[in-house]
């Protein structure tokens, strides 16, 4: 069983049932959620032995973020306990006409308080196999950027891959600040998750044209970051089209050594919770590289993970490889008896 | 703050949850609704101070109502305590092929027990801009059509701009008690929703030929009815296509000086409620002629409206003006993070 | 009031709410189901005298099953008490990408472990006009083969008409020992519920030339059925297209005497439970066959039940006639008020 | 089995859950009650064959009240359908300081409106052998008085026993308008249920010492109506002392041929839900009176069944004999596994 | 109507329900609370213009929060919109054996971060009658002390009533920062809510001797106060004995003029809910005050307005005067129909 | 951290939500038990490492029940998957005068189709401190008889503390039965839970004097066992006094070298769950015994964890030895801010 290692921080999330608005709930249902907690979370469901390195409060809501860990099977030997509060985020589930709606109230919390001496990573990188964090956490203060720096150099000193994730939120830094921050971080990463967007306005590559065809942009932009960073050896993002809060299309893109390898588009119709989409697709695309026979089915793979999250509550995938296989192979929608 | 007025009936909404049958249902979800209840909650979201003149029994169905309509910022007082009982209705949800079924239980209410010398209108017109009564409440009782009749002309004599929502229910009334009761208050009315049903059924205009587009149609009865009551400015309609009771279009119309302005033709798919879309049309509209620069502006801003109502659960439309107006010129869909 | 028979197993149905995983839900919403109970309670629902043969535990969960028969008018005089446990399954309600899951736990149950002598058709079928049973029963075990082959000989010694409806699941039973049992049952059928997997696989007719339009093959396969069993004089079956768990469409289709009559092809958009679709189909279906003037009316009806069946939560179908006929006729979707 | 018929309204209620006030409550249980009904289901959970005589709406909550009684075994051959409404009474359900409070809505029920002619009590009473009516019936409406006279005329003349029990309610009638009223009724009563406050404020007894015992005074009371109506042979009550809404302690009592029969005082702690609490010892004296030995072991049977129903959610009582007559045998409390 | 001014917290309180502990929930219920909200919304329900000086952000939480407020008729036209976050507060609800537990992250909010200038007290004090404030909100920021400060002695200079609850929470402030703190404010209170611990701990009286009666010693502190501070005309507090956290007994203290008078001591069995008790009795007491006859009156509404608040879940107390005194005066537990 | 083993069957739990019998329920709560689960996840919580030997079926119920543990904190590594189901139960809360009610459907299950060869003990004892097992795994089958008495014997080869808690249910076994074979395991126990039932049906002492203390019955058998038995060292039981549902009184009991220790009585009311009581004892006594310095704390300990654990829903105590401690030396009931 493979050794996967993850910094970053477990949210609380609260949301309201469908149809309901946030200002007019009386009753939310709780999940536990954040891009790396549901990365490892799908890991551990994959069967690896995952440990997740974060810090949260030492009371009862600390307690029920390492009760749903612990559920998913995740390992929380290197979760600290102690600091202010746990972050929490509000969802109001969108559907139709309505698009979902996070308000944040993640500030102050326990896992931005971290401080560097905390945490041992000689010890944690021991025989791991892999290391990913996002983008997301070094976004939360000045400390998380040293501390994800000094984990990716570790990790590569210990000969592990390492795994990142732009995931850039506007709400926490500035495009400036993630873009200096980014790019002492990519010459430690192996396999890296990243579109258009970040390309552009992160990494500072010139738009290609519109008259380009999608797929073409993606691989001139893969091209161009991969002669600047020749260590990244995997390139992966997904195409969504937003169709409605309730219906969306996706497709998954992975490029290796000059290669773009897509999954079909997938219309994904009856969103139940797109919250944590993005992460089911990190997740089995981590799978798919670590464990399947071809890219294109490491593709396929990814992409079908993310589309079954998309069909249940809350942030995270608990569907099984075989799950995953017998969707991406099969026509949905029949009754398993 | 602009006042406004309106004078209808709250009623107390008992609805199944969805895929419940009402014969089935052991638990039902308890909102409040009525055409003027629901404008009125409308237009106090967009901020204005809206009062609404009704009666409600004095127990604690009767404060629940009030306790809704405050919570919602509309003004209580001019809501009557005493009479008989609260109105009430019960919603089967409609989903896929299943039509919503509406079952109502509202004769003998409090409301339609109001008599003339308990409403002093010249108080309640004191300083206002606008007033709102659709043809639900003079259908009620004999007293309800005197009232309705004193109130249009009372606003008018006040200054204040009157608006009148046909609203026919064949439940309450005949085509021609409707017919005969609306003619008498149409020459005093500025803005007025009706559409091709209610100028053929009610207003005796020969049906316009079945060859003519819809617009065409719709432009041919305004014009007829304006050279009777040209009094009337702003004629205002929606094109509602029911593909299944989660799937419908809409297009919103306004007719202003023989000149038409219409929204885009909205898809709502994946409908959550759609009862209380048609008033959060008509409260989108007055707050579109009220502040709204263009006429074309007005129209996407009611459609969007009615639109984004069908994603809520109950009959009240609580979204704010910037809601709606992001929701016009965007795209819908992506989650707000 | 026409008299009808059926023997079957009632289940016990624990479900998960929409979106939530078996492995995560902490709460059930407990429903009954099984193939003749489905039936039963759409037959009762259509004002038939509806006895429903089988047998549950003498507790507190044969009790609520008796409950649930009786609430839905079926009448439950031959309703046995006693035995070891209620059969029970489990489901996962699938939704767009993700398909329904069915666990059962169904072995060793009350009804499986009936005896012929505790069950006396004689009485049982006085007067009776219709009897109805399933090849979900005598795959449940060897006793169960018996009883319903003499329940069939027994009914058709009474001048009963008789309805069987192949129901293969390769859960229960191999496609070999389902073969041999079905044939000994065939001769005493006089209404058959089959489709083109049921005649190659079970019946062992070989299968059309895929060039043949569906339709085509259909009315081979029942041709070929009709030439060794010329008792069976009507088959019926339905068409469906799953394009996710939440869309699908569904056609009827009804052989008699050499001539298919076929609805129209419905599209059931928002599916909110699918299981017992196939059920609902059925009892409308003899509804139909009893009752409606032609045999095009007939499939119509049968169609149009199973495709409302969809909207409900719950394997019972509790549309009135006059439900279904409205829904047969109509734009599906208008709020009834 | 024992044919009973009873003759009453069938109210559905609406009710809040626990420690939330109806003026805040956005979920309501639906339930069925209603004085008759209550008695009705108890009497059908003991397995006699119950006939419910009554009238409900042609709606679905009508359909949904008539689906109650079937599934608790009351029979509905005569509960017709049609009129206006179905009464309505919610529910805010009483908790330690805290009284339940009742807020009725049933006034122009379908009921009320029931004519002497829509019943054939001839048919109706044929080979039965019990029929029950309270005087909440005859306080609905004039044409409910004229029809329990002749219910009762009827039942005597077919050789019925005949149970009526008092329920004064003070918001319905006066208590002159009930004195005079069910005067007429009591000289076709075999079984009486009546206490102090019906003797004295009703029939007009003179209200005996205070410095009696409780016991005493009951025993005259009844004693004086049974010279005035010695027809009447079973008279019965409870004493109930109300600690609070959660804790209240209750005392059988049956007076025959001059002599009281009572249970022992049971203590009532931990109150789920006190409605129908009086119904419940109704039917159970009922019960005791036909089928049990002794007139302690009545007492005792019907005191028990009112006690166990204070345990259930619901103004129903299905309770079986054998768990009645267990709970009053045996130490209360232990987990029966 | 009388004008009375708060200034305080607006906490949004989520609780897990009965029997579930926080660590396990995955559903909380969402309500709102904080001791100057409770008061208000008391105060607000007994009929007075109550305006709230509070911040909270401008996000779908703070209107929430807003919407509670008016939905209890509290006015919001001095709560501001804006700064970091809303405080929160989760309740795991206790019973029998098991406390009560709130974990608290209510640090960075809004309120806290409010400044001196956002708040116009000359205006907020116009024609106001009463002020009253705890002993909290100078607890959670040094510019709150000032502001708190600022406000007593601004509503002296206006002629309003000030009131101060004590309201000690160790978790906020030490004894010492406390005790520095209020001394400055009593100079300016007339209405004084505290008890033994806050005269021992926090304003440095000796402890009375322990051979005292409860009633003697706290006539003692309260006369040592008076002589420090001779413009407090009212201390109140209350007696509780806590058996268990679902049985409390509960007694009302009032001190005017060297005389105390006391409710009786109400056993609270079945609490439902038991934060917002004190507040309860602080408004309950304002109550009384303002509009009452005797202190005696006055003690035991503000005691049984305590008494009931346990009966409801949530913070606040919505119970009409009219019902509290109904509850003051009469038996508990009666069926009120 | 100590190493544990248990050996039992983990069973799916189903309950009503109080005041809903199993018969009208159409929801039930979703948990697990199982005595010897009940006791790992206590001994989990209290933080050791304890291994679950079991077996449940390779399905999503299978799944679910490992989730459970894994969440708990209790190692699955022994926990086997396959077989044919998971053993079922389903409880109808009791409140006041009614009991909770058990019924089972747990035959058949995976657990009891273990097979000795399936379980690796010497594997599993090693460097274990202690094992734990209760007289229902050997009444599920003849082979966990064998595998019971195997896993006691190889226990006590490997040096590991034994304990065993007769637990008798006369619905698996007889007396007889139950007899001979805790007979055969009672010489390799080292810590045994029983009481008087155990000791006069199951061991054939003879009853001691009614005349007799509780307490001094309790030492008389205890003594006479040990005469028998010398190899056990500790004897614990509790006393329970029913008074209601609601309201229990509880005693702990620990025999050790011819010494009683007894806790105080505890008063357990408003019991919300008393599924799982004794498995709390059982577990609290373990760590008592383990841990803490004296014997009267152990058995204050253990009956303090029993007491809390009446107050959460579900058959788990998760409370933590500081929070048991806490309210061993506490009066309880106060809110915990």
């Amino acid at each position: 069983m493979k050794k996967i290692i993850t910094l970053g921080e477990i949210l609380l999330r609260l949301s309201t049932e469908v149809g309901k608005r946030l200002s007019q709930a009386d009753q939310l249902a709780l999940n536990y959620g954040g891009a790396e907690t549901n990365v490892s979370v799908s890991l551990a469901n994959f069967g690896y032995d995952v440990y997740f390195v974060s810090k949260v409060p030492d009371n009862p809501l600390g307690l029920a973020a390492e009760r749903h860990l612990k559920m998913n099977g995740v390992r929380t030997e290197f979760l600290l306990k102690g600091g202010e509060r746990l972050g929490t985020y509000y969802v109001e589930s969108g559907v139709g006409a309505r698009s979902a709606q996070v308000t944040y109230d993640r500030k102050h919390s326990s896992f931005t308080q971290i401080i560097c001496e905390e945490i041992q990573f000689d010890n944690i990188f021991q025989d791991a196999d892999l290391f990913h964090v996002t983008g997301i956490t070094p976004a939360l203060s000045p400390s998380l950027v040293e501390l994800t720096l000094i984990a990716l150099q570790k990790a590569k000193e210990k000969g592990v891959i390492t795994s990142f994730d732009f995931n850039y939120r506007s709400k926490l830094w500035s495009h400036q600040e993630a873009a200096e921050t980014i790019k002492r971080f990519l010459p430690y990463v192996d396999i890296c998750f990243c579109g258009e967007l970040d390309a552009t306005y992160l990494l500072g590559i010139d738009k290609a044209s519109e008259s380009m065809e999608n797929t073409d942009r993606l691989m001139f932009y893969y091209e161009t970051i991969r002669k600047k960073y020749p260590n990244i050896q995997f390139f992966a993002s997904t195409f969504r089209d937003v169709l409605s809060a309730s219906t969306n299309t996706l497709q998954g893109n992975l490029f290796v050594d000059g290669a773009l390898y897509q999954s079909k588009i997938y219309q994904i119709d009856h969103i139940v919770d797109r919250v944590g989409g993005g992460d089911a697709f990190v997740a089995g695309m981590l799978y798919g590289i670590l464990e399947l026979t071809s890219l294109k089915e490491a593709v396929t793979f990814a992409t079908a993970a993310s589309v079954l999250k998309h069909t249940v509550l809350g942030d995270c995938n608990t569907f099984s490889p075989e799950e995953i296989k017998t969707y991406a192979n099969q026509v949905p929608g029949k009754i398993v008896r």
